[in-house]
């Protein structure tokens, strides 16, 4: 049960309507997904969903994918970051922003700084490849370098944060961010229309607590299903517990998902994700080289997720319309699993 | 100088009308190529023009990819193979239509005559990949093998020929063929307008010519240019010398691109064709490469060779308007060269 409320948070989102629920989750409202969608467009590829008559005949069902790994930078990640600087003051926005990455968000953080010409700081790890380092340096960030353990790189990031007055955005437990990442969705379906249900693979939680909230309020009836593999679930986990569980040694190809849950995106997830379907390394594989090769797309581990879910479980989607958020498309042809 | 003639050539097209040059070559016209272009579109896809802000920046030019790695079984054969067999009488199209090819044309040729309810033989070498077989045979296509030699396919087609009743279409020597592969080229040009040149990768022939028929007649201020790799430079050889020249021993990764030009594709080549870019194996590597991770799609080792004279002769191309046709998708992740 919800209780609508005006909710006016001065610190950090001075736009956002929020529900409060009986847990005290921020939950926002249909109208901030509809002007995030609107505020982000202007910087963001509004990428194309594509149809292959080869997977609806496999899955029996039709199958729509949202194609986010043509988005700018090649992930969903670029849209998070747009909304959630455009969501700072003029003041906030001069003095710059930081996050600690090494993932596709130093990127996309990178890339929508330049964009919207604002300062971007990027902790990442010394471990880092290079490639990484110098694709966020490539768009103008400034990269600090920090030891790899999790408590190394939140210190150096504060320390920055003191030194310059930059304002924090977390890669995935931020409710702009969230609602960013929830556009894709929008996009989806509005295009689409009647879904009967739309998966997204779930690591950090913010892209598929905001496909939740898109799907929640255009497509009341439908459902948000979130694709984990078996070896990182610690979503599929908490969901079943109905509290955060800490995620303890990832281990999957989809590095993208080796991330955990936060406090802001799972009371939205807990609300509004019916279900969350484990995946097999295996099935990770073999869904990527599927869409590769029949396709001719190019997706990253983490997308082949929410895929191998579809498939896995595709007589649950029997004759059903699915929409499927391809999240990203960026891989090392050099390190591929085939 | 060409004399226009209306020609009737009952026995195989009774529905173009042709053109003779000087040296009696058969050069279809514009209204042969516009309606080539309606009668197989009810039957392949209109593929997408992508366009890429990071290849632009590479090239410093306005660069269009009309990508047909997202055709039927991935690649542009699709179109000839389609129009060669609506341009049949319904006699020959009751028995059948019979080719031999281990590359694309044989799919295409099976796919598109399950399409139009026409029997297809496909003759294949013996050492043809067995995913290549059951790829023809899943379309519904009778596969006969034999040996491995020209001679010997020739022998095992003309038999088969002889025997059914079923017409021969050559993958790359045949006006309809070639007619039906410019239809991509003109789907392009309708969609973008004004492009200063169009690039294709040439093999056979088929692509090469009939792109150059569309540019001839839709742009006739603007270019035609050839992509073809050093080690199968047979197409160069033979535009240099003003006769087909013999592909002998041809090498390279582009394997679509080892066939000879033909006697009917070549004059049209000839005519319209103003240059032939050839390329490194290296090259046609990285070209692959970029396009795979930077666009995220994936291309087959011929699309990548177009990309490579692309990226090889940038400074030609600078500030201009340049159309690419990706050839196609089809590729063994196996068998990848990174």
């Amino acid at each position: 049960m919800t209780i609508s409320v005006c909710f006016y948070d001065a610190s950090r989102n001075p736009q956002i309507r929020l529900i409060f629920d009986k847990n005290s989750a921020m939950i926002p409202s249909q109208e901030d997904i509809k002007k995030a969608a609107k505020r982000v467009k202007p910087y963001v590829h509004q990428t194309p969903v594509l149809t292959s008559r080869l997977v609806n005949e496999k899955v029996g069902a039709d199958v729509f994918f949202k194609c986010e790994n043509f988005q700018r930078m090649g992930a969903f990640k670029m849209r998070g970051a747009v909304n959630a600087i455009l969501q700072l003051s003029d003041d906030k926005r001069a003095k710059g922003v930081i996050t600690h990455s090494s993932g596709n968000f130093a990127q996309a953080l990178a890339l929508a700084s330049a964009t919207l010409n604002t300062k971007a700081y990027v902790v990442m790890p010394e471990n880092a490849p290079d490639v990484k380092v110098n694709a966020v340096r490539s768009y103008g960030a400034e990269v600090i370098m920090s030891k790899s353990g999790v408590m190394d790189r939140e210190n150096v990031c504060d320390e920055m944060k003191d030194k310059t007055g930059a304002t924090f955005l977390h890669p995935s437990n931020d409710i702009n961010v969230i609602l960013g990442q929830g556009t894709a969705a929008y996009e989806l379906i509005n295009e689409t229309n009647d879904l009967d249900a739309i998966i997204a693979p779930v690591g950090g939680g913010g892209l598929l607590a905001g496909t939740s909230l898109a799907t929640h309020y255009l497509l009341p009836e439908s459902e948000t299903i979130g694709g984990e593999p078996f070896g990182a679930d610690d979503a599929y986990l908490s969901l079943k517990m109905g509290k955060i569980q800490p995620s303890i040694k990832p281990n999957t190809i989809a590095d993208g998902l080796k991330t955990q849950l936060g406090d802001v995106n799972f009371p939205i997830i807990r609300k509004f994700v019916s279900n969350i379907i484990r995946v097999e390394e295996v099935e990770i594989i073999e869904a990527m080289r599927f869409i590769w090769e029949r396709m001719k797309i190019v997706i990253e581990p983490s997308s082949a997720v929410a895929v191998a879910a579809l498939f896995r479980n595709h007589n649950k989607f029997h004759k059903k319309r699915i929409g499927i958020i391809i999240s990203g498309g960026n891989v090392d042809v050099d390190q591929l699993p085939f």
